[in-house]
């Protein structure tokens, strides 16, 4: 079965199934994350005390970290619940938002890293180089000028997925204006998307929560990764479309997207889809 | 009076008076909390440190407390809060988001049940369940299928509410398909609402919110949660109607649900609601 | 050059430099700010870990510190990033959110007059009176009654700017019907706006973000607080202006003041712009 009869196929259970996917987010895109998963047709549930992150991974079928605003306190929920996690085979998927600004978040990245199985990464350029110890000149929560351009040649971004992939054996999902998404062996090209998606804060959070919906139907989180970043793709070109140029901005747009997310179907993923295999 | 007569009433002193109501909440629909009570004309503060809680309580007309995404810090305001209201003799309105999740809101609901005087609580089938420590299957914030159904069988469900209202001496709201709201001596069913309702994050949230502005302005709160309720109902049903069907969905649903708070007039009331005693 | 011009060209400049502006804010309008001060052409950044907040105003332009939802753990990163900004030389923008409602709001904006070196303020009357020490009756976070009535009369308004800009050393921004800003010598009024700016959460909040990426642009930042503040309030005007009438509320009124951020234009300010030098 071809890439985009299988996220048809993952799209179809998630709406079936309504899968709990267990947040510990960041409070700047939650409310986005929340919608975005209830959009898909998941059923999200936020809880970040260490106290309780156990018992909800149990309820769960995927747990997303983002680590957007960590603090030293939902750090140590993140760790809990990511052994949890791994120790009920719950697939765990990471967002190193904005590894490279700061010491903290490059010990916390490397600590998730090193002590939970991870089943997707997704990160901006600079966010992957950063976690992969390559050098990358960050500028907060957005890919680096620098970053971009390499961004741009292909068979050296997705060199740096496979490399990234083979080392913590998990999918590295990089996002930009070409998307790449490996797991070592195989990774595909993703070329949906729309500038308009950077204009709004959490597309990048959301696209990893909608990860983490597909990644609760199914263990392959290749096929599931590749399917959280073709919706996002493809709903947001299709959310630019139907802004009312020189009238609408980046509200509107915001509105569109989840309506987009919403109403996503298998046609939209065959017809629009553009994901070529390396 | 009754009920819808009550409602407009009660609506009408929201709008001359502009309570404020503190909040207590999660940081996943904190907003449209804040916008929601804002929107139908109440003022909206939240605030959660324990070194302040007292003091803003003592402003407030209403005090609203939901344990969304509790933590072991916010657990303590929440009670410090709601024991400062009681001795005030503002009322305060509790929602035990995700009660039966784990045991952190088990213990948290139980503690709040316990050692506050509460003057409503609001949750759906599945958490009030919970808290009447009958047995439910929970499935993280949102009703669960079993609950659902025992929700339809209205006279079951109408038991659970009087039982759980003499018991804690509050008015119980059970929100779903119809919903119930009873003093233990009197119910009120509701069959207002629209399933898109469940599309978005935070209704569950809001309607207790707007129970919370309505709580403000009355000491009679089996009228105020009926109020609360039947006005998130009438909205969402409103909002629906509104929608550009085969184009928009759970975003442009969200916008217009916050519209038809802010527009929602008495004539709305005593057209479109549909609250029967029991 | 005059001030409207002025504002045209840090306008330009933030489009060129994309600034990165480091937030220390509230859980409640956070995702607001972030999408403002996108939407205006800056590049947001929220953390607010001890562990890093100086780490990341090193990478940043300027640093806006809102105590809206404030709490123990986020009073010591407030402080922390501000000494480290002004050390670094980045302006720091402060919102005394509820200034009066608590004592833990007072002491808090004391710490942070006293011990950081601000750029800017800005409040409402009932906030500016009480961080310069003038009896207020504060009304949770909105400004009161009474304080509206002194904020009409123009004079004594400006008064209480410019001594509290005096003693400050810092802009000092009141917001409000009629806008006030000073640096202790000049003074600015500003008639833009729109009273439906009050029906949304986070418009004070918004405004403050306005002028942080102003400030991230320039030192000028008497220029900088009187470009966010008439900002805000032209885009609300002109989201007022495109609401469909008897239709629209508050959920589309947020929606369309975004996307009227998002468009704004130099021929916007000039065309729209009533600032007057007192």
């Amino acid at each position: 079965m071809n890439i985009k009869s299988k996220i048809c196929n993952l799209l179809q259970n998630i709406k079936a199934k309504k899968p709990l996917v267990h947040h510990i987010t960041n409070y700047v895109t939650v409310n986005d994350c929340a919608n975005v998963a209830l959009a898909i047709g998941g059923s999200p549930i936020m809880a970040d005390d260490i106290g309780e992150v156990e018992d909800i991974v149990g309820l769960s079928s995927a747990l997303v970290v983002n680590m957007g605003t960590l603090n030293e306190r939902t750090i140590k929920s993140m760790l809990t619940a990511g052994k949890k996690a791994n120790a009920l085979g719950v697939p765990v998927i990471f967002d190193p938002v904005g590894a490279g600004a700061s010491d903290l978040r490059n010990r916390t990245a490397q600590m998730m890293i090193n002590e939970v199985e991870l089943a997707v990464i997704r990160g901006n350029m600079s966010e992957i180089k950063s976690i992969s110890g390559l050098e990358s000149k960050t500028k907060g929560v957005d890919v680096s000028e620098r970053d971009i351009v390499q961004a741009k040649d292909l068979e050296h971004a997705s060199n740096i997925a496979r490399k990234l992939s083979n080392n913590l054996n998990c999918v590295i999902a990089i996002t930009g204006a070409t998307d790449i998404i490996s797991d070592g062996k195989k990774a595909f090209f993703i070329d949906n998307g729309h500038p308009m998606l950077s204009s709004i804060t959490g597309t990048g959070c959301m696209c990893t929560s909608l990860i983490g919906v597909y990644s609760a139907v199914t263990d392959d989180y290749l096929s599931a990764a590749t399917a959280g970043v073709s919706s996002m793709g493809i709903a947001g070109e299709i959310a630019y479309h139907k802004l009312i140029k020189n009238e609408e901005g980046s509200g509107g747009f915001r509105i569109k997207l989840m309506d987009s997310i919403y109403r996503l179907s298998a046609d939209d993923i065959m017809k629009r889809g553009k994901i070529n295999e390396e």
